[in-house]
């Protein structure tokens, strides 16, 4: 075995420059764009395929209790319903912090005493632009009732938050931008993160 | 605040029935495909747009004095530089544990002694089917060169299993694929995982 940092089969990757982009096709929550690059070093160009969308939240809502809300709905990718933390698309503008406050108050009816951007993923970088924010909001209790988007369907749930952990250990939760606020949560309540 | 596990705006969602399916174009990683659906109880239809992908595989490679192979390469999808650990495509067909192996090896020119599937992600229900394979490979070491596909262009690295926690908790580890792997690769060494 290799005792350095970097192995003798690491090779130091270039930037790639871009050069002409165009617009694929305009979905409703994504946009595909086909854009040609140049490698920095060798001048070698190819074209790649990039996803855009708005940015993403996701929140992590506790309890004074230590329970933890969980939504649960149709998903259309997969064809099956899904235990997940509320979320959504962040609108173009919108402060993700208050992006989260609000998914979660139209998601859940619910509303906590303070929130703050926990952490940031990228959910794929090979193919998409975009950023999912992890929004901790702490002390919720129930305001007032849901408001749903169109074909929007929600059901509720408050769980003690081992028990979350514990559903994404076994597979029940497989969201993997869920299990990425989950991993942050742990780092938190451990006083890894402010 | 409620008490009860289900909360008063909790809402029992419904099942979507697939009507009928057509691909919109098909890129070099994945395909978009629009579906139209009805809803199973009020029979109200609607069109979604589903990214299709082959399966994702991702790798937790260790050595036995406790280090993970990292790479780094340069990502389209965010036009920067990530910290990843090895994975790729699944061929059609082919096993994950195997494509770990193979994507493992390719990237990095190391092997293992063993390889298991420790999870499964889901790496965006809402708008993907696909899904991202966690394979844990213990005791590897360096066992020849590496053999990139093209465009393919990757810095490896060895760093102690606490370390690459810790980037994640920075933020200098932001792939939401790779962040799961890390909550995995706790519970697993935790006793939590088979």
């Amino acid at each position: 075995m290799n005792d350095s940092e970097h192995p003798p089969s690491s090779h130091r990757p270039s930037v790639w420059e871009r050069l002409a982009d165009a617009a694929v096709d305009h979905f409703r929550v994504f946009r595909v764009r086909r854009t040609r690059y140049r490698h920095a070093r060798d001048r070698h160009e190819g074209e790649f395929v990039i996803i855009e969308a708005n940015d993403w939240v996701n929140v992590l809502a506790l309890t004074d209790d230590g329970r933890m809300l969980l939504v649960r709905q149709f998903r259309f990718g997969i064809h099956d319903f899904t235990l997940e933390i509320p979320g959504g698309v962040i609108e173009t503008g919108e402060d993700p912090v208050a992006a989260g406050v609000r998914e979660l108050r139209e998601e859940t009816g619910y509303a906590g005493r303070a929130a703050r951007l926990l952490a940031q993923v990228r959910p794929n970088p090979a193919i998409q632009a975009n950023v999912c924010h992890i929004v901790l909001v702490e002390g919720c209790v129930h305001v007032g009732e849901t408001q749903f988007d169109p074909n929007e369907e929600i059901e509720v749930s408050l769980l003690p938050i081992d028990e979350v952990v514990a559903k994404a250990e076994r597979g029940e939760i497989k969201h993997s931008l869920v299990v990425d606020a989950l991993f942050y949560l742990r780092a938190w309540r451990e006083g890894r993160m402010k």
